[in-house]
């Protein structure tokens, strides 16, 4: 194998699942192992088997890995009992895992505040449990915890317990900034250190971000002599989180001449495994995340606008599309006609650039912006907008009045229940239609009326579902009115997309903002409007 | 001065207020200004004079710096006029910045394509604007963008403008990765040959996060010589974002023996000054940010928060107070029985481990949980659950009945109206009392029915207001009914606390949060329940 072979391990549903405020079910974990092993990691670290039911099923039924070596995590043997005789090591055997990765501590402080054994027998510990492991599974891997703590109180000791993990056999010792604090520098000089000392065995890294150098000190280690690298997706991990693994694949790829198992097709794949996390902790995307971030390839400013359209090497560092991202140009108050010509091409509306609409859409853009849409993040909301102005959307409907009520009292078998209903008006072509129905409270009760009164003249409709809300108060300025500002993202079969609604009554920003996920529906799909 | 001194330049406002999304008033300008002021900065750039109307008001009437050198930011001169006759140099000298700082293209590849000037043209614009500024403030600055990717195309050239910035009497010459694209090592490399080339000139170093190391090559950089670094609050910034200047500040204090402005006391207001920036923008702070971020010091999983318990060096590479942050034991779905003790422990209540409610409290969050609840976000309603647990909360009213109505229809002057309204019985000690508001939308009817009923009898509740609502659509998983979490803020004038309410329909979930922080109040306040 080539010198120049970095090993990608990713932790995401190990150390990732450690963070506040996750929670993988085992389908979780599958689609994500499933997709990591697709995009050529070398290995995936499922969780640690014996410490919860969603751990244990997940290692019972793993998926088929075509590349990926899938990892069992645990630690070392408990003091005063053998590796045969261990529960959490018994676990990791019974597991379906094919790798085991043991975590031992290397911080003689730790040995003993934590431990309070000897810090000999801490020695046996690491060489036992190894060597039960490695003996077991294909292979076993030491995570060498507050290795760069342990280093700098007493490095002797810290190596003495990568030792006795050699000796058990392990086949990769993984150097862990458990605690995050160690700068990039230290990082590359102790790794270097190490590399002296053990010039035969085989080193990792795994870093954490409390001092944002996780992906530096990374790089670091691996310039040092570190040859398998560990992070998460997107950085997931207990408090500033781990070493970000889609940031160190894209950069690895296309800034350096180390190899990885991801090759260039594989990396297009980036953004999308990237946004998988996040939609499986349905949480939205970091918008400035490096490389894969819907902003990191976002363009504002009029000058840098006009330089990218000239050629995009002036202000981008790499290609987007060759991690999957694309180019973004933004709609904003800060937006000159140059910026809504960009955007409209996007949206492939070809329009004349001295078109007087123009400057009137920029206008209509601005007015609206103050008070207090936001198009940023709200694409369908504004190619609606933009259209309107152009005059190209026929009224495929008119709103005549809504009413909804939402009653919280006992009912007859003395439960608390809550009930919403709208009633709604709608002028379709000629006709006057009014239809009821209720929902979960008062929005979605308005958007089954609504879809109620629609769906018999624009059948299309149908497919269409309402897959997130969100509900933002702007904050008055001094002497106005606080206004709530609606971001409705819909779904149907041609993908999702996001309107915005704003006004001082919530259920007035949801209804705009309902409408204008109906009528681009229709817009895009091409349907006439009834007569 | 001592060779160990690092000059901190911010451009929040400037570089910063290029992102998207973001648009500072100026009393947000003023407050941001006078905060980085207060924390020790050397530099607070303020925007672009003649830009906009924004930028125009602040450098007319700028806040009165005690430290900080206050700077103006523009370009070098167009080409084809003097720096006389040059409209944007002119609104810099009449602005009232102390200091210019003066932005010229260093990369070839720019001149030729953007600006579409000989090279040497360009040399002139740089030494004749910043010649210009500097004979009319106190100091010019001269940002050299894109010199990194100028150096490796160009050499020679990029450090011809470096000369020709030096030559007009440029205070600093200020190194800008503008795409973001170079890494640590190549950044070192590149300024520790610039300092061999130019060993007089004072060097400062502006990184962009593309490859998520902007803080970490700003660190190399100090390393081969520069000794001032730009950067903003919170990483703010187009794209991926500048270099975040707060973790830049705590690294060079706690970690490095560099010297800057910011002393040990200073360092103390770093995490508000960094919440004050998110504040000013109406926008979640990030959780995961280093030192200042809700959950860098935040423990989970059991064994942990035991050890750190212990003796907190185990887990925290600094101390959070050091930064004005603190420790947080999170409450989660694998919090065990040592993690809700030390919570409890956190929030005052002393309770004796082995007391069987502990484990009725344990069980109860994990059922909650399991519905939707959140409470790692809602610490307010995190109190109540458990004292409820204790016995210790009193029943200052009960929920008998609440009815709330939106309309929206033509009212009689042919305008699109719509009001929401709501009724509320609720019974307070022997009393029942029914009461009706209006409001902006169905939840802030409720609220002021709601505090229309309780406020005669609990006059405290008047100071109270609701500062933030937030709504989320839990994933339904299959087979169960979708949920609707709401999380609400609210301030009075003991500070801020956030509560959650869980239920199928979303007004439910917020009249359970509207109840939880109105309870809270009372209960924090020790008012005692109407008989």
């Amino acid at each position: 194998m080539s010198d120049k072979r970095i090993h990608l391990f990713d932790t995401t549903l190990r150390d990732g699942a450690q963070t506040q405020g996750v929670d993988f079910t085992v389908a979780d974990k599958i689609a994500i192992a499933e997709a990591l092993d697709r995009i050529g990691l070398d290995y995936v670290e499922g969780g640690w088997p014996g410490a919860n039911p969603t751990d244990d099923s997940f290692f019972a039924e793993p998926p088929a890995f075509r590349n990926a070596r899938f990892v069992a995590f645990g630690m070392t043997r408990r003091p005063g009992r053998s590796a045969e005789n261990d529960p959490g090591l018994a676990a990791l055997v019974q597991s379906r895992a094919t790798a085991a990765c043991l975590v031992g501590k290397t911080w003689d402080f730790h040995v003993d505040l934590a431990l309070g054994i000897p810090l000999a027998e801490n020695l046996e510990l690491i060489r036992d449990s190894i060597a039960h492991m490695a003996a077991r599974k294909d292979e076993a891997l030491f995570d060498a915890e507050h290795f760069f703590d342990g280093w700098k109180a007493n490095p002797g000791y810290a190596l003495d317990c990568l030792k006795a993990a050699a000796e058990g056999g392990a086949s990769w010792l993984v150097l862990c900034d458990t605690n995050g604090g160690t700068l990039p520098d230290e990082i590359r000089r102790i790794v270097g250190a190490v590399r002296e000392a053990l010039p035969e065995a085989r080193l990792g890294i795994h870093c954490h971000n409390d001092t944002e150098n996780a992906v530096a000190s990374s790089l670091a280690a691996i310039e040092a002599g570190a040859r398998q690298v560990q992070g998460t997706l997107n950085g997931l991990g207990e408090r500033c989180g781990n070493a970000n693994i889609v940031t160190l694949i894209a950069t690895l790829a296309l800034k350096t001449d180390w190899q990885t198992g991801v090759d260039a097709e594989a990396l297009t794949h980036l953004t999308s495994l990237s946004r998988l996390l996040d939609e499986r902790l349905n949480r939205p995307s970091r918008t400035d995340a490096a490389y894969v971030g819907e902003r990191a390839f976002a363009h504002k400013g009029g000058l840098h606008v006009s330089a990218v359209e000239k050629d995009p090497r002036t202000y981008e560092h790499v290609p987007p599309e060759s991690v999957g991202n694309r180019r973004h140009i933004v709609v904003s108050d800060q937006a000159g006609r140059s910026n809504i010509l960009a955007r409209l091409r996007e949206i492939g509306v070809e329009v004349d650039p001295d078109d007087r609409r123009v400057g009137r859409l920029v206008e209509e853009v601005k007015r609206r912006e103050f008070e207090g849409y936001a198009y940023d993040g709200a694409a369908a909301s504004f190619e609606l907008l933009a259209r309107r102005e152009l005059g190209e959307v026929p009224a495929y409907f008119e709103l005549s009045r809504f009413r909804v009520m939402d009653d919280r009292r006992w009912n007859a078998r003395g439960d608390l229940v809550t009930e919403s209903e709208a009633t709604v008006t709608v002028r379709i072509g000629a006709e006057e239609v009014m239809t009821v129905a209720d929902g979960n409270g008062p929005v979605d009760a308005l958007d089954k009326a609504l879809r109620k009164a629609l769906n018999p003249t624009y059948p299309i409709l149908e497919s269409m579902r309402l897959t997130d809300y969100k509900v933002r108060i702007l904050t008055p300025q001094a002497g106005t009115e606080a206004v709530t500002r609606v971001m409705i993202e819909s779904a149907g079969k041609s993908g999702r997309w996001t309107t915005v609604g704003v006004s001082p009554n919530v259920i007035d920003a949801s209804f705009n903002a309902l409408a204008d996920a109906i009528v681009w529906k229709l817009y895009r799909a091409g349907v006439e409007p009834a007569a």
